[in-house]
């Protein structure tokens, strides 16, 4: 894969001969998202009674979520909105300075930045938004509230006691693109889909884990789905068997299965709006300065089902459109390559 | 131990003489027990908000619950009372003439009996009580009431997510005398602690687990512990994990751990009268005809913690008086062998 | 559904006007299975090496195998031979007397039966074969040698962990005829698909579980698969996590999931030779003599998979071919109702 | 307590006056521990055959061995020696400038240190080894060679799968200065017990987990333990089991059970040396720049057994002697202040 993929460096994208590459803002992980939702009634229902995320905050508009684990304000911000579509990605930085690398950064690739004044999403500093070349809102925020810390109180774990946000996992028409953009960010490869010509995932991360971002090639931007960690598998089962219990099984899209990308044990569900996610169990350590990259063959079936098993294609298929900083739906854009759902196991391109 | 334990003969405990031993009754399975809470309140607080028991039925003095599996109409009578106590052992019989043949049998054997109508215990037919020759009063039932069936409303299940009951664990202090009893009942027998002349316990069974009942040496009639079966060993924990999170832990008395005997991964715990229960997961089938008795030696420090780890003395000490059949608490013999507590793992009695 | 199936009277499928019917001998549980398998070192790979089964005895063109619970000599009888086949189901039964009334029950109603000596089969007493009503050779046993104890040797457990043969699953183009049989053969009844025309399924039992065989309507008389046990669902998704780190993940054909008749949590395989087992967890206590039947509709999606995934069409399409009392397959019956898997969730037949 | 323990400034131990204060190598994680083991044979039997541990190189004197998801050569250092003991305790360093960082920053504190070849361990590069200011001989290393992944090997899993090392916990007579230590190495605090006066214990990371290194006070510097990292509960309990199977249940010191500090579930095992390993699960993130420190009372009963459970006094009383540069049994000194297992939950200290 070294050929094809070019290696990353810092200022990858901006434009040529820009002596020295800027340093871009120390990313600490993937924090919140925020959604739009259609009725807030009915997402209050599907995230907060089943799925049981813990309410930090709620407004008339808006309602903050985040996992047991927890320790920063919210997980999820859901909003009440003309359109389900992602409105923001939000990752920590390291410090307020880190706000200001942010906003010059992204700048200078020629991007539109927009300062948020603290309180502008509850719980949190001052903001900055950007729209980033791969066309997603991404916010970067420096500081936030600590609430209660629940890990420990068992008595109100409900749903599939979702511990905290692991990961973005994000479409778009251009994966080399995405990850050599993301490398300039300063993250790392934890493991990729390819062949010897394409890259058809990446998955990427900033905290010790396998990732706080994943790429897959389709028309995009669009957000494929956010991943929240749970301790152990049985919780994923108990996730599913409540739905079922109370004939909601259409929400249970995909699995629960084992991954072969990341081994993470998973179920993705998708709520009344058609926003999927993803409960996530297992993962492993990224921490140390030389993780091996682990790379999966495009041929391999376990890649996406360690057990084998077809993936539905709604999933290759559906996707969360994102807005821009002005709240308008971003236009999409096909895929330059051939979708990693047209590859067979039998070793043959369909398209 | 064909030695010193009789083999059982139906009518062993009648007199001398009396051809022919009358039949017993048809014992389908342990179904559940009467206790009085001198707390109606806490003891709801305890086995229904903390352990997750259902309410099929409550009254102004009495709480009727049951398992999630658990499709006859109770598992748990709970009824307010002076002092903490055992009111009765409930077994289902197979037909009403097995009623007319539990007040034949125990009347044979000099036992009080008495017919209690229809709903005297709530969602079951006409009942028999009787004394029965250990000093218990039990009560056999034909038939209940069937509830709603909550097998698979995953959404409603809290706490320890308990099926059924499983069975009752008594102290006695003739262990011998009481295995020879129920032998004549017809249960049998699937494992034991004992040593070249003593039996300290024994697992007795009519359904095809390992018991309904087992008894344990010691100062009695006494009830030591209500079993209570639940599917997987990750509900023992989180029951473990609820009541710490509440500052309860002074709930749990021993465990979790594994037994050697039964070998089921077990917790237990004491309700807010002393009461004890297991929840008690695993198990095994015993249905074949030729089932083989497992026979523990009191020299295995597996037999009680597969584990190893010393039983805490309130284990073998503490027990809850039982009622006679006017409600009177049955005086306590001290047992007449060397308790088992006392035998040690490297080979002597202590005692 | 009263309607459509006949009440269960014994000797219903003997001839009319033969008073009184006969009395059929008394099932204890199903017991073991006998597959022929092209290649008995692959067959040994795969239910040995990869799956965890013990082997009680192996002869040149043998393997005896049981769960680590089992406590009579095997649960599969694995036999080379030239085609993969099921040569039988073993029930036990409960005296030597129901291997007489075996004989005498299928004979009377037409059937070929044989006595077997001891021996025959390693590890039984003599037994009496048929070919029953509904196409199959069914083997009848009263006594079986006691192994090794093994359930607490967890230092010796791999793969599924399987504790025991659980049940029999049985494709019939009839399924009413071959639920009517096997309630004259003394069977409960305790879970269904159905409409209010035709009866799809049936799960009835002998021991106190939800089954000890099941009857799907389709071509037949075919195996659709054996069922065993193991304690918990981790054990499941292990079990799967192995074949795919062997890459031999097409052995999973479906699952794991939770089944909404039984509530199990399952997976089912496919052995070398195509001949289908589920790993089956959960389960439920069916002793009482009024154990109420759950009827599903074949509307409810979740029927099949509590968790609304389609079932993939090889599921309802593959069996095992079943040989008869000469070794002979036994010719195939199309059938003669609407299959299950053409009944949409919608609320119409496909056919 | 931000009282009694001095706020963590770099240099803190160095000697008074030394401006500015030294540049700490950046620790990545704590890597793997070398234990000098009386008998390799027994020991292996215990690491590698029973536990499960995976060999990476065997030598006439030493074993290396490491989890299934380790990605570095070793996590355990398994050296025959003369007497059982604590040889190093190894961090992995950013990069080889961090080793010369660690020579001059212990050198600078008076602190013996030595410069290993690569090979001396197997399989990392050359390393850093010093005489810590709290006794402890600690490794440095900053690089390793990777060995084969095995993560998804699932069909080599056996005992307790572990993942990878996760902790060190050392006894030391004085945990403030051991905490303010660690602090100038750069290492955060997740989680403390402590009362108004004196702190008792302190976990301190630098991997984004609840501790690379604890510290207990007691007589030291000695090991409490090495903890090893499982992905779920249900590895504990099966750990157990095997455990018990063999009748080894000596083994078990300690639990299963749930801590308080750190919300994992764990088992305390003793090796045939009586070297203390803790099989750890659950465990929390950390990364954020601002995690805030946990405290709990020394009287809250859950502060070390979240279910009440008293802990064994050996737990307390036992660990690991440490060896120095040459290989010489480190003297050990008192504790100076009230041992934490001497503090009642009722509120008074009994020494």
């Amino acid at each position: 894969m070294t050929g094809p993929i070019p290696a990353p460096r810092a200022g990858d994208l901006s434009r040529a001969g820009d002596p020295p590459p800027l340093e871009p803002p120390d990313v600490v992980r993937a924090a919140y998202a925020e959604l739009f939702v259609t009725s807030l009634p009915e997402a209050r229902r599907f995230w907060v009674d089943l799925l049981g995320f813990v309410v930090t905050t709620e407004t008339t508009n808006a309602l903050y979520l985040r996992g047991y684990d927890e320790l920063t304000h919210h997980n999820l911000v859901l909003r009440a909105g003309p359109v389900a579509a992602c409105g923001a990605l939000a990752y920590r930085v390291r410090s307020d300075a880190d706000l200001d690398r942010a906003e010059v950064f992204y700048g200078a690739l020629g991007c539109r930045t927009r300062r948020m004044p603290a309180g502008h999403t509850a719980g949190v500093g001052g903001t900055v938004r950007v729209e980033d070349p791969l066309g997603f809102t991404v916010e970067f925020f420096a500081s936030s509230a600590h609430p209660q810390r629940l890990q420990q109180r068992y008595d109100l774990r409900r749903g599939a006691e979702v511990a905290r946000l692991d990961h973005f996992n994000l479409v778009v028409p251009d994966v080399p693109s995405a990850y050599s953009f993301y490398s300039a960010l300063g993250f790392g490869l934890s493991e990729t889909i390819e062949d010897s010509t394409t890259l058809y995932a990446a998955w990427m991360y900033r905290k010790q884990t396998v990732h706080d971002v994943a790429f897959t090639g389709g028309a995009g931007p669009r957000l494929h789905h956010l991943g929240f960690f749970a301790h152990e598998a049985h919780s994923v089962l108990r996730m599913c068997d409540i739905l079922g219990s109370l004939s909601l099984e259409s929400c249970i899209e995909r699995g629960p299965g084992r991954h072969g990308v990341s081994n993470a044990f998973y179920v993705y569900l998708r709520d009344p709006d058609g926003h999927r996610l993803e409960i996530y169990t297992s993962d492993y350590y990224t921490g140390d300065p030389d993780h091996p990259v682990l790379r999966w063959s495009v041929r391999d079936p376990r890649r996406r089902d360690f057990w084998g098993h077809a993936v539905i294609p709604s999933w290759y298929s559906d996707a969360s459109p994102v807005l821009d900083l002005d709240g308008v739906a971003h236009p999409v854009s096909e895929i330059g390559q051939p979708p990693e759902a047209t590859v067979g196991a039998d070793g043959f391109t369909a398209l």
